[in-house]
């Protein structure tokens, strides 16, 4: 790794980043659960979403606004209301929440609006909507390119960060590979490799890597297995009437299934599952003094 | 392939489109060398480009204003300036240019001088660039993603032509495999396939999937006698002080010895070269008339 | 899945297959961890490595006799010399071993001696090879090919029980995909989805996959968490030393680290490591009446 | 590329081989078309095909005599038979035949009745098979894996020559990506990359790569074009009936325009179509004297 890395290394940044938003905070020793629709679809979805993601476990609430869809004649989203609709659910359950931006001009509105900033797989090379993310406050989740290198991914959170902004949260989820049983292929061995390179939290995505949701929770205990620091999985209150991913969404009682399995496995790597903000205080827990894991 | 691509299917739409550009016609029976440096470095840099490149017989000019580059420390181009210096350049030599994309917020400029504008392999899923290029009326090089299928590529296709904008021209500029040496796998297949599927013109790019000059010349032959309708290759006057991809940049002797063999396997598969814009009416020549092969 | 898959089908063969070889059992509550070297380089070194993989807690031994390597001028191991060894080895240890073959002509030989058979990744598609397995006695672990999909994996386990022998272990060993940061991507969902699929005990090679020993825990983790029947791990009392995969060999601590990393977390999944054959009735232990998990 | 090519490189073997088989020379300025059956069915249809062959002016003929079928319940070749109908052919139409040899054993029978032998894409790294195709005396078409890397395969190809055989022929067939267009993608540039490096002929198999017959024809072309010594396509007089990669197989009159295609792109990189042994001195011709390409 050369000099291009100097913000995203290691090498020049010893120790472990925990990035803070909203109340949850990336890269300690509790695992973060984040749930919610592929896209905000009503406000009476996203609530119920956010009550069973609140119940099972998961710390922060997602759902989509603007959505990358392959063809221009699927659903693209309910945009700035979308924002809305997910404030409220925040307001009702206490989780903040982190939405997709897809273009830089949705940067402000969204960052206005929302806990964290997702740049999505197609995205992670749109430079000008890298640059627009760093100039902003909010936290930022960066998937990886479906066809980018570790090392690619690791310069596009240098883009973010070399224009302001270091708190970046990586998210492996899944690349593109010649075998069709799953959407694409998760590749788990790219948690121990960035963990290796970067002082930056990584998490997993399984919902979108398995394409289909009978692999998403052996995918998830995996994740957690080989160190990642929290997950991003798609839910739906009936997967069955979703009006996209509905085949990758685990239904409320899947995601509990997917918590409990996830907290078991943490607990043999000798971690947690991040508490829903507010729940920590009532538990009597927190791990802010916790040292994060090496 | 369903319903999703009623605008860019040869099913629903039978012919073949040609794509006129500033006197240049893509689809036609003639075949399109397009030439130029990957950035816009100086204007007189740009305009020994533009003049090697038109007596190579190159009948339309590239150059890079806004430039996707990997790292956040690399030259990111000179922006409008470069657009000026291409305009000066066209006017010298009679060369229409075509300049990249990268934001929804270049459009409008870059629309306003150029005559073509392409999204690049890393913005092929960039959904609110490919509408903004789809509103307004110069025609669009849309690269295909190193990681995208084939019909990921139409659909993408389809997005600018669902807003508006009927004149798109693909181009196949290496796809990311396993092996390490090119840069890019180039997917000769994929010109028949598409040819198949689309009514669209196809050109390649055989300089980026290459990475290396040695390989151009091949690649650009075998492109042509797939059925190539052009060539996308990046030239230099000095390669090696290019400050972006010199390794993969033809010297101004090697692009006349491209368009040399170029011309010699178009004319096997019943072709022609392009002939720069105002030299095919001193030639008395014009494929104007000339039906588009099947 | 068509009638192709009519022995290794779920469909056609409800339940699952447990395979006993040796003593140790593949496919039930038991976690099977197989170490040892690379190649069979001399009997002290062999013995060593047996001794420590015992120690740390494996149940079964690996070492290569003949060696595929891609280099002619490569050390192509000791041959029969090697099965010698690792029958000497075994008495010593109480360690049941698996050796590779490569060709049909060293099946009988290896089946006279070895506890197991391997078929290596570049012979995944080696039909010859996959008919002799089929017609010997032993069970056999079956590589996935670097390059093969799932469903062309499972018809070589068919080939190998449509000639006559019904125990099959299928070993994930990762695939070849673009990311250069590991020798191959070790593809972890491969694992719950091939467990749909077959009846047949899978496990996994993590060395092979990561190409480097920091790697070799968190995925061997990742595996188990995933479902996987258990782990085959290149181990070597010194691995600066060693004749082949030095990179990837684990030193006996790390060894005896990996077994515990993989006891917490098949404990989180309500499994168990399988204790070396002959350790089970000292210690008052049989998962024989264990249901195997769904 | 180390010291691991001495056989292979170019660099410690200047200049071109050319690799003569029953009268047909490969590598020389004249391009060796080969055509013929996937599997070979009856002496009947085999007649026909070679008829077909030579009439379209192929130099050679190809037959599967062991067939690697990915399923144990697919047609596996007529084996021993084949080779004589292979040779009773080869008596009625002059033209040389190669077969594809699966395992050690069958080596000896096929080199004593055929004139090249092929090792297929799933055994490129069979090394017992490589081994003993280099201890016999009859040229070698040696497939590249289809997820092997250009230096593996010259590696292949050394293990061949470090046997003793020194005429080995390369044959580019398509690589694996995660495109599903086509059955796999012709890696087109690993021609040009592969005369950079060694001194060895190499060839093109657009049949398996393209997976379907509407593609043949233009990567057939493209083959040439960017520098293939030969073609080698799958044809059947009924490809409708055929017994194996029916899908791909041209009929007899698309043979022939595939000729006159290959023919006119040979001519504008100055090459010649080879003829049909016999032919050449009927025609008084011979690029026997004729320098090799660079």
């Amino acid at each position: 790794m050369s000099c291009a890395y100097n913000l995203t290394s290691r090498v020049t940044n010893p120790g472990r980043t925990v990035v803070e938003c909203g109340g949850v905070r990336f890269g300690g020793r509790a695992i973060v659960l984040i749930a919610g629709p592929c896209a905000v679809e009503s406000l009476e979805a996203l609530r119920q979403s956010a009550l069973a993601a609140r119940a099972a476990g998961a710390a922060m609430l997602r759902g989509g606004a603007w959505k990358p869809r392959s063809s221009p004649y699927s659903f693209q989203g309910l945009g700035a209301l979308a924002l809305e609709h997910l404030a409220a659910a925040r307001t009702q359950t206490g989780l903040p929440f982190v939405v997709e931006v897809m273009a830089p001009d949705q940067v402000e509105l969204a960052a206005a609006r929302a806990d964290m900033l997702q740049i999505g797989t197609r995205n992670m090379s749109n430079f000008p909507l890298l640059q627009e993310a760093g100039r902003q406050p909010k936290p930022v989740l960066l998937k990886r390119g479906m066809m980018s290198t570790i090392e690619e991914w690791l310069l596009a959170a240098e883009y973010i960060m070399a224009h302001g902004n270091p708190n970046v949260v990586l998210c492996e989820r899944g690349i593109r590979t010649f075998e069709p049983q799953t959407r694409f292929t998760l590749d788990v061995s790219a948690i121990p490799a960035v963990r290796e390179l970067t002082h930056l939290p990584v998490i997993v995505d399984p919902s979108h890597a398995a394409g289909r949701r009978e692999l998403v929770i052996p995918l998830a205990a995996a994740a957690i297995a080989a160190g990642a620091d929290g997950l991003l999985v798609e839910t739906h209150p009936t997967p069955a009437t979703a009006l996209c991913d509905g085949a990758q969404s685990l239904a409320p009682g899947q995601l509990a299934e997917l918590a409990q399995r996830a907290s078991a496995v943490a607990a043999a790597e000798g971690r947690t599952l991040h508490l829903p903000p507010g729940m920590e205080r009532e538990a009597g827990l927190s791990d802010r003094a916790a040292g994060a894991p090496g």
